[in-house]
């Protein structure tokens, strides 16, 4: 029995509920189950839809640690069986696919996974994508602020952001391609005490504000990266520019999302994002001669959710 | 004008409220006011008595930039005007003398500095005796957990552990003293990229589990320094049995308070405490030779305040 994924376009704005998804297939694959196991477990759906939003990860001093998930951005899989198919295995996308991929999945076969295991389970993809980091994964399975405390054994702290605040995401993403070769040679292997030193103490700055809902004190934190950022962000042309933009134009802060090419700042009000986001715009532009495209998201405080199921 | 300082026996357990209180001069001495600004502040009181709680810090991956303030315990320091005594300066002693010193300075002139001016004036002190950390003189003056965010300028933020839960620090000191230069030498200068960002999660970490009152997870956080405590244990003989025996009794998580050789460990109850303490005074004895003396003692939550004042 094999298990066919489809998904949609990733990371590309979506809005709920999706009343006609758009269908863009842009990578096919079958995986199969193995069933060494006594009892094998028998699906419960013939068909399943389900999305996970994308994340943001390497929140400044949260490098590699800390990551959140984006409202209204993200993946869908649509996953059904076919007992005609060879199985094959492999499942290689962005963390929002993986997580997309493992809600399916677990919910064909009636929900049998917690979040702990699902979030191993993107992991695993994760290792083959991008390495063994849970920062973007676990967010997009769980929503939300997630700290990693360790992984072996996986333990995760879900942050929770208080509901009655803002927070907004803007994300500008220029049109050049991260020399990913080049940013991971740029982190420094060593770390000077009193920068690491700095970097911790913003990072319990940054737990603190999220608990608080403080957007302010949240902004400040992920701005004050003193070891990753300095050297990432030269790679990436205008970049230091853009996050000075951020700030001027009100931002509470801002930095790298993930490895980049994104700069991601973060604001407690949509209207004032929006324009925030054009100046990042006109400074990638200006400074960088990069095109960009800037959008203001929410934080997603869902995490990977089942969109529609065809009962068997 | 001078004013005269007179510090009771700092560090030792004290009890409130103090009826008959101890007096055991360790230390006198006599400060001056500049009288060069345009209006001279004129003292309110002709005498007071002030309070500060002792501190731990260096909690773990709260390394440098977290502490935390001790009820019970610290320091008392009486504070009268002599005007037929010429003017000295000087003020030096743990960060509970210095804080306790400030309180009853700025009592005396009707209270006009705020608590970060305070901490300021404590730093200075804390300075001249073991360097320029805020870690110990920040909670000593504002009481409970705080977070040192930046020193130029100086941010403060008090990290609110929840009224209703308990927190007992028991604090387990041997007849020792710390080699402070071989404690310095041994602290690395350069951290490696997996421990920077290990120590950092964990700081997260601790930080969270404050705020959210986790004190299993507070001393898991704070047991967790891979940088610090393991090239600093072994120069205590005997800690990292004492660690062990901690552990093994029941205790959330320990590590070395300050740069020793006091270890710290932390329980919700104060019977278990006791006991875990007891286990860890024999530790030090079986392991390291030692012998050593344990106090259990509750998170003070008020810290630096004034505790009698006579009226001018």
């Amino acid at each position: 029995m094999a298990v066919c994924f489809q998904f949609q376009s990733p990371l590309k704005p979506i809005n709920f509920p999706v009343s006609t998804p758009r269908k863009v297939p842009l990578l096919r694959c079958k995986a199969s189950f193995s069933t060494t196991s006594t009892t094998e477990i028998e699906p419960v759906f013939t068909s399943v839809k389900s999305f996970a939003p994308a994340t943001v990860a390497n929140l400044g001093p949260g490098f590699d640690f800390l990551g959140a998930a984006v409202d209204g951005l993200g993946d869908y899989v649509s996953l059904s069986i076919d007992s005609s198919v060879t199985p094959v295995t492999g499942l290689g996308s962005s963390a929002a696919s993986a997580a997309a991929a493992a809600v399916a999945v677990n919910e064909l076969f009636g929900a049998k996974l917690g979040v702990d295991q699902l979030v191993l389970a993107g992991l695993e993809s994760e290792a083959k994508v991008s390495g063994y980091h849970a920062d973007n994964i676990a967010p997009a399975v769980m929503g939300g602020f997630v700290l990693i405390k360790s992984y072996d054994p996986l333990e995760l702290k879900p942050l929770i952001f208080p509901q009655n605040q803002e927070l907004f995401f803007i994300l500008v993403s220029p049109e050049f391609e991260a020399p990913t070769k080049k940013m991971r040679a740029a982190l420094p292997a060593e770390v000077g005490m009193p920068h690491h030193v700095w970097n911790c103490s913003q990072a319990g700055a940054l737990v603190a504000s999220v608990l608080e809902g403080d957007v302010v004190g949240l902004g400040k934190a992920l701005s004050s990266d003193k070891i990753v950022e300095p050297k990432r962000a030269p790679l990436i042309p205008g970049m230091e520019d853009v996050k000075k933009a951020a700030i001027k134009g009100g931002a509470f802060g801002c930095t790298i999302s993930g490895a980049g090419p994104t700069a991601v700042a973060v604001i407690d009000n949509e209207e004032k994002g929006k324009k925030i986001g054009q100046k990042m715009v006109e400074a990638f532009l200006e400074e960088g001669n990069l095109r960009s495209v800037a959008m203001v998201k929410r934080l997603d405080r869902v995490g990977a959710r089942l969109i529609e199921s065809v009962p068997r």
